[in-house]
């Protein structure tokens, strides 16, 4: 069993991601080989890419304000204890709109973790 | 993309769980079939079953305070804010040590969600 806390996590920049800095939460390196737990960070202005990939992101919104955009180019807003599911397959972009940082949860099957 | 509220989830009081309420908040009805996000929220006093299993646990701990109790019996205080990761077939348990409700995120492998 291993407990951490966020304050005790590596903080990295993702490469291609303005904005972000992304923490492993709980991964491969806890021994967590079937699913990982990440931390993102996004600046005011700041987004994850508008992309699509075969695997899914269960996320929880910790801090802030910001929208998601759907496949079909939606924007919805979503704050601070929404939970949102992105299936496989299914574009998607998370976007800072606050005045502060926007930082959400995302939790993916290891395939998922680069 | 599915987006939701605590709120809005349905409650459920698991059967041999005294003191301890569930809500699915992501699963096979959103479509996860890998993934399976849970909330658990255990009166003052409520406890998991001490227990193992073939699938691994990803917490993060929302409300309160409580304890885990690790594979030799040995409890180790967790708050709110605390990451826990408990591997497949490690013995585990978490207990609500505080005068108010403790609340917990758990996240399972579809194969572990009942």
């Amino acid at each position: 069993m291993i407990t951490k806390k966020l304050s005790e996590v590596p903080i990295t920049s993702p490469k291609g991601y303005a904005g972000v800095k992304k923490q492993v939460l709980i991964g491969p390196g806890d021994g967590s080989g079937e699913i990982v737990m990440r931390y993102f960070t996004l600046a005011p202005g700041g987004a994850s890419p508008y992309h699509t990939h075969p695997w899914p992101h269960l996320v929880k919104v910790e801090v802030g304000t910001g929208v998601t955009v759907d496949e079909d180019g939606n924007e919805s807003p979503i704050q601070a204890g929404d939970y949102v599911y992105v299936n496989d397959d299914e574009k998607h972009q998370f976007k800072n709109t606050g005045e502060g940082t926007f930082e959400f949860m995302c939790i993916v099957p290891r395939r998922g973790e680069a």
